[in-house]
């Protein structure tokens, strides 16, 4: 007789650690401490963080826990979320958080709380647009709570050309007021993050009209809602926008605003200002308006990075305890990251996961597009499993593909990375030195040879390097000799630029790969000089498989070649080093035990359709059709 | 004084096609009408296709409309399907439809009806896989809807691997009974969709054990609940497996059983038997068992192709609408539609939509590939608001991912094709004829020439299709090479075989590709013999388009060449000869009259967080917060 899976057993299943796991881990070449240490930036700032992890998944556990999260609806999601901010906002209160313990604070919980724009895009906003005056007014109210608040920018109809935004701000010199109006359907805010149901204030951006004179796009201070009872100010209307693929516990809210009247002193007046008899002062650049969202970019690019960890995470720790088919008949199934195809996914991963760093905000596109791509080949690589929430996976690939839109869509961002490098190779043709990461313009390119000659030097970084330099060198020169040509011919600007747009783009891409190779070897021989030989040895493989990883992505045919391989008893390790709590990595595939089916099972207990054995849905439509069989009326 | 948008006109817009929309549409080149009856393939199915729209979307369209479903938790999801399911289920009785009908059906509801394995897994099962005596007994109870069930195959611990199957049927030869057991956690059966909540029977697989001697995996019908309360039957727990990134509105499920007791005619024994004393017959190959999984593999290819007609029609009609910055200073902004880099989002995805087709179950892995990549292009292409459910392509997209891991995860499909072509391969090489798509395996690689000789040959769909040819043809002998070198280095098989999966995965890649351009080629060659000159060239175009794109991707460097293009006044054409009804389109992005911004807000209506303008969570959490200030007691 067959042995028996007990109820008894599913429910006492053990804790312990997958033996698979186990073994992966003990055949690890290097002291995982060290690499945790060094990413956490030093053993103190582990400490910290362990502590900072216990008052969430331990004191808080119910709050916090990523259990309940896959079978919430969008409106359980919202409230629990809204309870989660409260409860950390109360906590930064008691503890007295700086700002980058907060930012520790927000990657413990994959920064899954609703009000999060408070502090990342309201507070910055008034702290970058508001004179002194302003700021003392706003800020204390924003920092004790008394008022939370969003940035309203995009519309129905706009999104990242600014220059195209409707929503009007005119004042109105008899009254010393602003009348704010969104004229017209495409012009209502959308969009942004704790606008429909939780904020107070907004920070609006609109023209400013005087006397019917445009003077472009500026920030004024909204309130949304009575600070007594919440409801929705004069004039205004407001709600959710709806159901996204993923994030719905944050309420993207839309905004119509119809003669709005605020204050003249709600327009941030830092880097312009409105006289009391309407006169128009421009204080600084035009462009600093902006300044908010390109603060965001820099902090989407390390959103990207914590996303793929927890995406690595899971993959390699699914794929080192499921076992699937054997190449030898007979034999046990074998673990999947036993396979070429397999390693051939989540390596790529990994290595990424370690060489994605916020260095400006033209990486955005680049580094998201990259990594969005990588999130859902990570949750590829976790077979059929990697398409249920609680996977995490799952939720990772559709919260990371919001980035590739958000705050500036990537075409767009890599086009204007083309116009600044056609720019400095006109420069650089011209004579005049290019400096930075554009210095490779002055280089000649007739002189360029292959610096690859032996085998060996496909594992020379320095040799890598000088390949990714030449291929930038020669796309870039190629557009830009490209746009001289199509302009000498005669044809229009505007045409010439729109028939080469993906070149341009193909060329933005190539310059944007060089500056993250770079960036990632310049890290990497730091650490090198000053890390344990045997860590040093495994973050130099890890940064040569991504850079041969990268050639091979673009050129195609070095795939199986000898010279692309990890050590792969590491990739267990290597994610472990980031030393997720198991409430962050927040996937029934991925904990630190490995037990996937355990985890998978326990899940479904709070599956709402199993609250009873027979769904209600049964008596409702189900029974009378399989009562009524052939005999049924209709 | 702005002008203002006034709630009047929020509530009063009239459904006119936008103007932008309609300026595409007048300037196409061909007669739509003819498209479309080709693309339903005559008038007649044309008019029948549109009466069956009529049913749902008109008398039942409360029931069928897609504008709530966004909006629904996923117990309302599940109830809603329930309640289409049996309602479809009864027009079927009621108006007798053949299969070739409710396919269509299925097409245009988007198959979102959770009890749709019955009719394409369940009965097409008990067909392949009973005796003519099983069929007289459960067909009709099947047909008439006095049982409904479902196909339970995938183990949580098992899925592509069928011989890793765990659950086991043994011979109780006094009883003249087989008790069925899933031994462990891994082996309880997972995934099954109406395996949770719905279905009273399924077709259970195990490995059939007589006198402890294992006979492989078998077909037994079970029944998994009451026919008279629904409640799960003695020794069976089963349930919904929770929440996935789409399809919510089905119950997948788990089923662990335990000693469960089943007479011996409930195994299904067209292709084996177990006679009255517990002797094993083989009467067909053991693969016939396989025959419903390789049944669904080709109606995937059939739902990704309507999944990605969907999202090209969204994708298209958006941007024709879409306004977003100008080339051209001082000029207004202009449709995305015009710029190159959207256009080359767009193009190949409208071009693969009129491409796939379901030729075999090989070209699963490699269809939904390509599909999957192009849907999400098409999501990418609507910018912010592709983000949204209401736009449609975000749930085209999540769901259309299950594709590449469900009925045989993708790279283990490759790896099946590849190991044929070895096989194909080694005859042709020892002088054995291979035919049909290896054909070009007889030919001689040393004599390959590049066809391509002038501009014009670019365009040249035999010229074309030969550079694939050869292209398949070289990748895959030099793979056979190499496994031959390695084979007689001695390394064992399978090493050789695991060492050189990302190589075979390549080859069966060109060569797939190859069968999805020959089949293409040949379609447009038949159609452009039949029908209109104008319509003829659009299709020509698309084809070729198409084939190009297919070496752009490869080899990387034609993209803008002159030799690319498509007539762009033809697209918004060619998605509307898809002729989708707008509720089976399913998007407020692609809808026919293009009025993308009042749609959008329009559905904010159905979004739970505003039934209220004070969100309950308000009183809860939030207003403690705002109230407390500074002076908050912790």
């Amino acid at each position: 007789m067959a042995a028996r899976l007990t109820a008894e057993f599913l429910d006492n299943w053990k804790n312990e650690v997958n033996p698979d796991l186990q073994k992966e881990r003990e055949t690890c070449t290097f002291k995982i401490e060290e690499l945790i240490h060094v990413l956490d930036g030093g053993k103190e700032n582990t400490i910290k963080r362990k502590n900072l992890e216990n008052i969430f998944f331990t004191s808080y556990v119910d709050l916090f826990s990523f259990k309940r999260r896959p079978f919430m609806s969008k409106s359980e999601q919202y409230e629990s979320s809204v309870a989660k901010s409260v409860k950390v906002f109360e906590l930064r209160r008691e503890y007295n958080w700086s700002e980058e313990d907060f930012d520790l604070i927000n990657r413990i919980l994959n920064y899954d709380f609703a009000l999060s724009l408070h502090h990342t895009m309201f507070i910055p906003g008034i702290e970058r647009l508001a004179t002194d005056e302003q700021k003392a007014k706003w800020l204390p109210l924003a920092q004790s709570y008394q008022i939370v608040g969003t940035y309203a920018q995009t519309e129905l109809g706009h999104g990242t050309n600014l220059l195209g935004l409707e929503t009007t701000a005119t004042y109105d010199r008899e009254r010393d007021e602003f009348m704010i109006n969104t004229p017209r359907l495409s012009s209502m805010k959308w969009w942004p993050g704790g606008l429909g149901k939780s904020c107070t204030h907004a920070i609006v951006l609109a023209q400013l009209v005087i006397d019917s004179q445009n003077h472009g796009m500026h920030p004024f201070m909204v309130q949304l809602r009575s600070l007594d009872d919440h409801t929705p100010m004069p004039g205004l209307k407001l709600g959710d926008i709806g159901t996204k693929l993923a994030a719905n516990n944050i309420d993207n809210g839309f905004l119509i605003l119809n003669n709005v009247r605020v204050p003249r002193e709600n327009m941030l007046m830092k880097n312009a200002r409105v006289t009391r008899d309407g006169k128009f002062i421009q204080l600084s650049g035009n462009k600093a308006n902006y300044a908010t969202m390109v603060l965001v970019r820099v902090k989407i690019i390390s959103w990207t990075k914590d996303t793929l960890r927890q995406a690595a995470t899971v993959s390699v720790r699914y794929s080192a305890v499921r076992r699937q088919t054997t190449l030898k008949p007979g034999t046990p199934e074998q673990q999947v990251l036993d396979f070429q195809t397999q390693q051939m996914k989540v390596f790529p991963c990994l290595a990424a996961a370690y060489a994605l760093h916020a260095q400006s905000a033209g990486l955005k596109a680049f580094l998201t597009d990259m990594s969005t791509g990588m999130v859902e080949t990570c949750r590829r690589s976790c077979g059929g499993h990697g398409y249920l929430q609680v996977s995490g996976v799952a939720e990772n690939m559709v919260s990371s593909l919001a980035l590739v839109t958000i705050e500036g869509e990537n075409t767009v961002l890599y086009l204007q990375t083309a116009r600044y490098l056609m720019k400095q190779m006109a420069n650089a043709v011209s004579g005049t030195k290019t400096r930075g990461s554009t210095a490779y313009m002055n280089r000649d390119l007739s002189s360029y040879t292959c610096p690859i000659d032996s085998q060996s030097d496909c594992r020379n970084l320095n040799k890598l390097r000088e390949l990714y330099m030449q291929r930038a060198h020669r796309v870039v020169m190629g557009v830009a000799q490209r746009l001289q040509m199509d302009m000498e011919s005669g044809q229009p600007q505007e045409a010439v630029f729109n028939n080469n747009m993906v070149a341009l783009t193909r060329a933005a891409k190539a310059h944007l790969h060089l500056s993250t190779i770079d960036w990632y070897i310049a890290r990497v021989d730091n650490l090198v000089a000053t890390c344990s030989p045997a860590l040093g040895q495994v973050m130099a493989e890890l940064c040569t498989f991504f850079v041969l990883w990268g050639i091979v992505q673009e050129a195609g045919d070095f795939l199986e070649s000898e010279t692309l391989g990890l050590n792969q008893p590491n990739a267990v390790s290597l994610v472990d080093a980031f030393d997720m709590h198991d409430e962050t990595v927040a996937s029934a595939l991925g904990m630190f035990d490995g037990n996937v089916y355990q985890h998978l099972y326990e899940s479904t207990k709070y599956e709402p359709n199993n609250r009873t054995e027979v769904h209600p849905s049964y008596y409702k439509h189900l029974r009378g059709l399989l009562k009524g069989g052939q005999q049924s009326k209709l």
